[in-house]
């Protein structure tokens, strides 16, 4: 409906369990017409970011989502970044990323979102934000965060688009995350009453 | 020296990955005199506490830390009890004391010290502080810490010696754990520059 109104659509996600190309793919499934350009998320976003400032990280993420850092120089890391690592939340990989960060002289720690927890068929499960406070208190250092609410996040998805801010409007059901952020940018938000709003 | 001289000795420790029993055989084979009713440390305290509130704890704990909470009724539990669980600090340890504390009316969350980290052989290892933070983030809730800086913890080491706070002096190498904590509790501190004092 959007894109036969002739609106330009972008699609902004926390997703951080696997690639965009899995994520549209199972998009596609569900029968929406959407391309992996079309899909703003935070793990392309900090291979963006890690480009640009010269780092090389250490990636404590999930399995399926190693793939989006492919092109970057991963030995002798000069950053963490943090990811929903899931089962790869292990005590001894979590010790690792902390040792790797305290032995930095300034640490920089990357974070793809800061979620609480989410819901999954067998149960609550701890989200990124939980280890990255855990990271962030043991090493005193504040995580950056990439991914909604930032305002960074929400500035790459409108350049894809090549609209500026006031001429956008985010549609979403979190009210921090989604209304939130694009405001801080100067958008207009619609809160949708779906999901996981109460 | 100091128990020859005819003064009160008594241990305050925040060791929580094993129990008072064992910590005294191996202070005794370096030589110390000293016996378990000399020591105060975080689980013994965190039991009284329990008994006193009528609260049943979920344990995530060190193995060898689980005999101090032997007497204590565990089922139904309405409180997270969370010590230096080291292996124990699995993903799905840290789900399941999540998830108990998310499902309580009041997530009552008894933290045994807020340690950031501790130095062992085969390197730093993040401490219970670091899993104190990311359950309390995750849940929105303040621990309540057991152990050293907390005055309750030294008050109890005062009533274990019957001497007020005024006649008793804390010897110790942490400015913030050891000397900080005795003085908010009345008490007079002498800091040792051994251990970790840097």
């Amino acid at each position: 409906r959007i894109k036969a109104s002739g609106l330009k659509l972008q699609l902004c996600t926390n997703e951080t369990q696997e690639t965009r190309e899995n994520f549209v793919r199972k998009l596609r499934g569900l029968g929406f017409d959407i391309s992996v350009a079309e899909v703003t998320a935070p793990a392309p976003a900090a291979c963006r970011l890690l480009k640009e400032r010269g780092l090389r990280p250490h990636l404590l993420v999930h399995d399926d989502l190693v793939a989006e850092f492919a092109e970057l120089d991963k030995t002798n890391p000069n950053c963490v970044v943090l990811g929903d690592a899931a089962e790869n939340f292990t005590y001894a990989n979590l010790n690792e990323a902390f040792r790797l960060l305290i032995g930095m002289e300034k640490p920089i720690l990357i974070s793809l979102g800061k979620g609480r927890y989410y819901k999954e068929t067998d149960g609550l499960k701890l989200d990124v934000g939980a280890y990255m406070k855990a990271l962030e208190y043991a090493c005193d250092v504040q995580a950056e965060v990439v991914g909604k609410p930032s305002k960074r996040f929400f500035e790459s998805a409108l350049a894809e688009l090549g609209v500026p801010p006031e001429h956008a409007i985010m549609i979403g059901d979190d009210i921090v995350n989604d209304v939130g952020g694009a405001q801080q940018c100067g958008m207009r938000a619609l809160q949708v009453r779906t999901g996981k709003y109460r």
